[in-house]
């Protein structure tokens, strides 16, 4: 383990997080704000702390597999534990368990919450846990080295690691540049949300944080019942459903478009999977809505609309009780928070990529029950997918699953009924936010003692760095003994 | 499609079922019972149009491929439907659909019901019900090919599809010999649990149909209350815990225990993972219910391990109303819906030798996020697994949870809380019988309306069968443009 060059890009990730405390400082010193000291001791701490693992001696710059994989988990759970620091202290939640809980939602974009009333709290905190959606959306440790001067091909485990999706392959020969343009578009598209919230009629303040929440796909509101304030405002809820779509899709698409390839994006094979299946549930769940609970066909394909855009794209955004829709709409919700959205998008979840190459899989077996000697290898965009890729996908699904079951027992022992503990620990794993019944959108994690919210905050962190970088961790160095 | 040979195998199947009549109607005849009328029906309809359909001329005798998939699939189909008629004519149900469902629970060894008050009914009437248990256990169509004088390796096709578990290869040369050897194991393990449960305490009629019942891990009792009636008996619970365990395993390992070769059973890398399980669930369980349910370890030990052998063997019987206990047992048996028992066996389930494989993969991913350039292949029992089984495996889990969540969403529709509709769901796919909630076991699948019950019976089929063999039937003959 090269601790040298570990410690450096830690130093580097702190103190690139004490700079980004300064909008909320500054907010909360215009405002006069109870929190300004808060924020004044957590960005000291990681400015000082930061320069004191920045400028530590090392011996060698080179980053290797394991190395990557260290600072990749140890960094986001470092951001996370001083990004906690202003919420505590700040009077955000009344133990550091809680802040801490709201800081790896926040990083993870999951958008779970332990703070019942977010309006009662002071706005520089609402801010700066709805800024933690937006940095981890993309990646705070890619974010630290695109600005990190002598970054070159090291980087690139890093960023392997931290990207969601099974293929990276492309970004590799230059990750910087790749890092760059990807920024590029994402600031465009938060500048472009803001405008729009703001005009369709939302405030200054509540247009910052629901462009935070909707970018980052995290799902943090400034309201306590989260959109549902939007409720007779039908503009709000389409721009937020269009652009939570937006940002569930690929972004090296949109950087391939911006090029002059807009017509390989219509052609990409998991973008279409990933609108054919929204499309889908649009349609199956507003119809429900209009049988069942007797809403205007209007109505219900905008309620519809709102909440399968925001749970496919891992927001988690309410626009009503969707706990109290009919159990046919529940089913498909639920479904969705499996798939999640685009590989290499700032959401969460299995990824429409993953769900793509099984489905071949199992088309694949049906026609050979019947053609037992056929030959067929696995095309996505007309190219083969290699059996080593398809066996990483499937193991993928596996520790989800293997970690979903576990996790949904353990959540258990806490008394809360089935559907919430399972609820709860999916929707802490696919990165989304609220769930159903006693973790439905109109309650928050808050109840639960302080070892079932780390449970949970761990559930995300694995969730965002799609396991493997956390479970290597733990795996032994040497295999032979181990694959047996 | 050749229909003549096809034709000539249901038609020898309906007088196979036929004969298998005799038994309950012996019972009827000799006890008064008013259903002999009902079996003599029956019986007469199996004969006649079985024999039309075995001496219907035809052209050549070979099974193709798609040929074996259509027999067997529609063998069940076809067994059911006759099945069924004595139980709705003998008063056992009070429509024909009801009656049914009943059937298809028989046969595919599932167990679930919709028969309220079982003590109410015709005893020849359970006496059929459980002897589809044991007739289902091993599969009526490997029961009747081996009967069949002319069958020689012609037979394998309809025994491969119909044989749960991925491997199948070993038993293709001599499959008439296979067939009848673990017939005479499964006839021996009959008689000697017949003899103890009578001896442990049981009158003859319940000693035989709880006998049929685990054999074939069915579940159908004759107490409406299951075996919470031999809840003050441990001698019955434990030996049928014992034979539960026994059942769940591969006859073909019998077959070579019986053979000199007892070591390889402890050796098997399938069996040792099963007994794992079970003894891991039977620990955990019994530990939350001592601590929390107040009970003694001595009960608490005996109510774990007679519920989860009866899950984990998808028997489905129940001692007690485990939907009443504690999250975590709850969540713990939830998950052996899931796995079921050994391949090889007449339990359903995913099979434990599918979810090692699995495991193993996850395993290998882990180790390899470290190595990138290790090259291990899977092994099982030291033999090098085929990527092209591995596919196999993964397309079966996929079509396993596509056909849960699909049928959750549909079984929802009817308005009954979650937990209900996946576990209905769930235990019908698995085979094993009762669920938790609204189909817990101190409830039936009664209250559901017909199309439901259709949804549950076609679940139960393709558990039984694994899918393909009946999904392959729906499949387009050519696939060129069909795997793109």
């Amino acid at each position: 383990m090269n601790f040298g060059a570990a410690f450096n890009v830690l130093g580097a990730l702190l103190m690139v997080e004490g700079a980004f405390l300064m909008p909320p400082l500054l907010y909360a010193v215009c405002h006069g704000e109870g929190s300004t000291k808060a924020f004044i001791i957590a960005m000291a701490l990681a400015l000082i702390v930061g320069a004191l693992l920045f400028f530590m001696p090392r011996k060698e710059e080179r980053i290797r597999g394991r190395d990557g994989l260290f600072i990749v988990a140890v960094g986001w759970i470092v951001a996370s534990l001083l990004g906690a620091v202003p919420i505590y202290l700040g009077g955000g939640t009344p133990n550091y368990i809680d802040a801490l809980f709201e800081t790896v939602s926040g990083f993870t974009t999951t958008g779970a919450s332990v703070i019942p009333n977010v309006e009662a709290i002071d706005k520089s905190i609402v801010l700066w846990r709805s800024m933690t959606h937006w940095i981890g959306g993309m990646g705070i440790l890619v974010f630290t080295l695109a600005l990190l001067p002598r970054v070159g091909t090291n980087g690139f485990r890093i960023f392997k690691a931290e990207t969601p999706g099974p293929v990276a392959g492309k970004v590799e020969p230059r990750m910087k540049d790749t890092a760059k343009a990807l920024y590029k578009i994402y600031l465009f598209i938060t500048v472009v949300l803001f405008v729009l919230l703001y005009f369709a009629g939302m405030n200054v303040f509540d247009a910052v944080i629901h462009t935070l929440g909707v970018v980052g796909t995290g799902g943090f509101s400034s309201h306590a019942n989260s959109c549902a304030a939007y409720i007779d405002n039908s503009a709000i809820l389409i721009i937020m459903s269009v652009f939570m779509v937006i940002c569930g899709t690929n972004f090296s698409l949109y950087s391939r478009a911006v090029g002059g390839h807009l017509r390989e994006m219509f052609l990409d094979e998991e973008y279409r999977l990933y609108l054919k299946i929204l499309g889908g549930a649009v349609v199956l769940i507003a119809l429900n809505l209009v049988l069942s609970n007797e809403m205007t066909v209007g109505l219900g394909l905008r309620e519809s609309l709102f909440q399968v855009t925001s749970i496919i794209s891992t927001s988690g955004f309410a626009s009503s009780d969707y706990d109290q829709w009919p159990g046919f709409s529940k089913c498909i919700l639920l479904a969705l928070y499996f798939f999640g959205s685009c590989a290499g998008s700032t959401a969460g979840g299995m990824k429409m990529i993953r769900i793509l190459v099984l489905w071949k899989i199992v088309k694949r077996e049906i026609f050979k029950s019947i053609h037992p000697n056929a030959i067929m290898p696995i095309r996505i965009n007309g190219k083969i997918v290699e059996d080593q890729v398809i066996f990483g996908i499937v193991a993928f699904i596996c520790v989800y699953i293997i970690l979903l079951a576990v996790s949904t027992a353990l959540t258990a022992t806490s008394g809360v009924d089935f559907l919430t503990a399972f609820s709860g620990c999916l929707t802490c794993l696919s990165n989304v936010g609220p769930g159903f019944s006693g973790v439905g959108p109109t309650n928050t994690f808050v109840e639960f003692a302080p070892g079932y919210k780390l449970l949970f905050s761990s559930l995300m962190l694995m969730g965002r760095l799609e396991f493997f970088t956390i479970l290597a961790l733990f795996a032994p160095q040497r295999g032979h003994r181990y694959m047996n």
